[in-house]
């Protein structure tokens, strides 16, 4: 084959073979091929798309470009995992799996660190003093065999096509392509193994996707990808016009993850943790138990009430080296120098809570990373206190400022005061969810 | 500027400014940009297209990445220059520039080498014992000067963006777009500082352009990109479903082009030369000489005919050190061993004489190149004796094969059974010109 006339075939808009597919993704995972021509093959995808028998080829050529893990085989049965597209305030990993796990399904998950405005679930883990989230294999199984529940970095290099191709689109203005999401994401989920998968597609104007219609095109693409591989899938489109929660920083959200598990927490986050971890029940039960949700839902919320699911967590804590005391008292997380109120000026209803102006406030002060190995600030960060459609008075507080640098406090204030908009007239609440598609 | 927004505004289809036009292609030659992005951008551009603002604003970004001549200067007054899109048996500028600079139109041409089937214009000067291509820059404006003719190889690197853009595309699936073709021909030729330019798009089977439809476009868009620089256009578009002339093949074309200087030569070829011609004098004279078409014509059929056009060729000859005993007698020029007929089977009508094949068989024998600086035999070629339309009976001399490796002549002869092809019943002849476009 070659690889030119692959390149001239995508083109001219014509669909691909498997063969070509797998011949292209190879070829350029082993070094066969230049990136120029990479480049070219991307931009090509990315103005005429595939169609889903491509996209499934093009997903499992890229799960394939490394190890494919066997998480049933390691869990002893079904294993189910969740991922979701990165959002503002977005905890929900760290309640949601020690709630499932709690119900008796075991889950373990590799997470990755990821950059963004606001830290991963890895850096949110490591706001516990000693938790420990880089692995080896033997440890991570070690974990979930005695455990049912472990949470780590990445200790093989799954779907390294993936990563390759990841940092070439991004340098090639191929980023924005659903085909492209949608495989890189599902490559490296197919790896990792599970049987079922439920996928938090996030939607809004702090989130990747900014329309329903891109949103919901992009969650069943994932969901065919799925399908196409054997996987039980379940994806919801969830709010991300807002920050979910009121917390959005590393040691900040660790503190409100606790928090949601001692059966308190904000209560969108505590919805939305319930919905999605019904989800992960449904698919583990495999139609068996846990059909009804309601049953399914009562479980939860009794795991969340009862501190079954905040033992959990703590178990896998003390597992991992975290201290506990950390977990039992949320006072000791690393704390910020500087707390600063921002109060309403007027009275009205809050008409907007821009997800990416509390992100931008919260990268300002130190709380994300911009390049891979830049170092963040774990104690710092935002809590919104108001969601929008709340009736608020003036003087009322909307949000708390947490800062180690008072010279930064000034610029994230502004993202704020821009950010959090009024209106005389009542203003709907937005609602969590938007979509379920069932694979 | 950023790349990545340059690429991605294009990737949307939208409209690119000078500016990032002009910052795009400095880069990529300069070396400042890497070649996954001028990959990306040109698949970008050859999907989504570009207007003809964009066109020219790129053709003048690659002409002025190199020097930029003043033919005007050098010939001191109007310069006029040709072009032609490359067809099989296209000997016409080895006949239009003798002619023209009979008639006291001086030109000065510097020619690419070219790959192809059948070599290009340096090569069939070439099969004329000393004649030399390689001359200074020095040489080349001394000959312009004094004799107002000299044809010759690049001396300078004229628009080398063009050069390196077209590497890339060769490799990234990137030719067929008709803004990069027009913009990578019209790049020379604006660098090579012409004032007119006659262009001769081929259309047919054995051209770049197969439909009608589309040299069309890259006729109007090629003549639309000379008048925003400021240069008078004309463009005609002419048939390459059928060579032009008989003879494929270097020394085979040098004799027919001369054998046409001396008042002879196939009918099609002369006609093909004196338009040419025509079209050039028209430019040269700027509405002043030469306005009516048939008083041009009138003057380059004495020319032909009365041995000014051959004694100005003779003259060129002698100033760059050829052997003009070769003009003077064309069996001199390079003889292949073997000379082989391709006789009709059966009677009938010529419906079909591919260009392609014809082509395929010249190369077959070795007349052409496949790389850059592969050796090619001058003395070998194919001389097809009959055009579609004409009428044979059973034995009739269709074609001759001239070989100097016995070993080829099967292969060559079966492209031309194949390429040959008969009607029973009459068969309307090719068209020479399909169009002319004026600027």
């Amino acid at each position: 084959m070659h690889a030119v006339d692959i390149i001239a075939k995508k083109r001219d808009g014509l669909a691909l073979s498997q063969e070509e597919i797998n011949w292209f993704i190879d070829a350029y995972t082993t070094d066969a091929l230049p990136d120029y021509q990479a480049a070219a093959f991307l931009m090509a995808v990315c103005i005429r798309g595939m169609n889903r028998q491509e996209i499934s080829d093009l997903t499992l050529a890229m799960a394939r470009s490394g190890e494919m893990l066997d998480l049933a085989k390691l869990l002893g049965g079904y294993a189910v995992d969740k991922h979701s597209s990165g959002g503002v305030g977005d905890k929900t990993t760290l309640v949601v799996l020690p709630l499932v796990a709690s119900c008796g399904v075991p889950v373990a998950k590799m997470s990755g660190r990821g950059l963004g405005f606001s830290g991963g679930t890895l850096d949110k883990l490591e706001s516990i003093h000693g938790f420990n989230v880089n692995l080896t294999t033997e440890q991570f199984e070690a974990l979930a065999r005695k455990n049912g529940l472990v949470l780590a970095g990445q200790s093989k290099d799954l779907a390294p096509a993936d990563g390759k191709l990841y940092a070439l689109r991004d340098v090639t203005g191929t980023v924005p392509s659903l085909p492209l999401i949608a495989s890189s994401i599902m490559s490296k989920k197919l790896a990792a193994g599970a049987n079922g998968i439920v996928l938090d597609v996030k939607m809004g104007e702090g989130a990747f996707m900014t329309s329903l219609e891109d949103a919901r095109q992009l969650a069943q693409m994932m969901v065919d990808i799925g399908v196409d591989s054997g996987r039980d899938m379940i994806a919801v489109i969830s709010d991300m016009n807002q920050p979910l929660g009121h917390a959005v920083g590393n040691a900040l959200e660790m503190a409100e993850a606790i928090e949601t598990l001692q059966g308190g927490g904000p209560s969108d986050f505590r919805e939305h943790c319930l919905q999605v971890a019904a989800y992960m029940l449904r698919l583990a039960g495999q139609g068996q138990r846990w059909t009804d949700e309601s049953e399914a839902r009562a479980l939860l919320d009794e795991h969340l009430d009862n501190g079954q699911a905040l033992a959990k967590f703590r178990q896998m804590v003390a597992a991992q080296g975290g201290d506990v005391e950390m977990v039992d008292d949320p006072s000791k997380l690393p704390q910020a120098t500087y707390q600063v109120d921002v109060t309403a000026d007027e009275a009205g209803y809050i008409a907007q809570v821009s997800a990416k102006a509390v992100a931008l406030a919260a990268f300002e002060l130190g709380a994300g990373r911009e390049r891979k190995g830049d170092p963040i600030d774990l104690a710092v960060g935002v809590k919104v206190h108001v969601k929008v459609g709340d009736q608020v008075g003036p003087g009322a507080k909307l949000a708390t400022i947490y800062a180690n640098d008072e010279g930064r406090l000034a610029a994230c204030r502004k993202y704020l005061d821009e950010g959090i908009t009024f209106h005389r007239e009542p203003v709907a609440p937005l609602p969590l969810f938007y979509d379920t598609i069932m694979g």
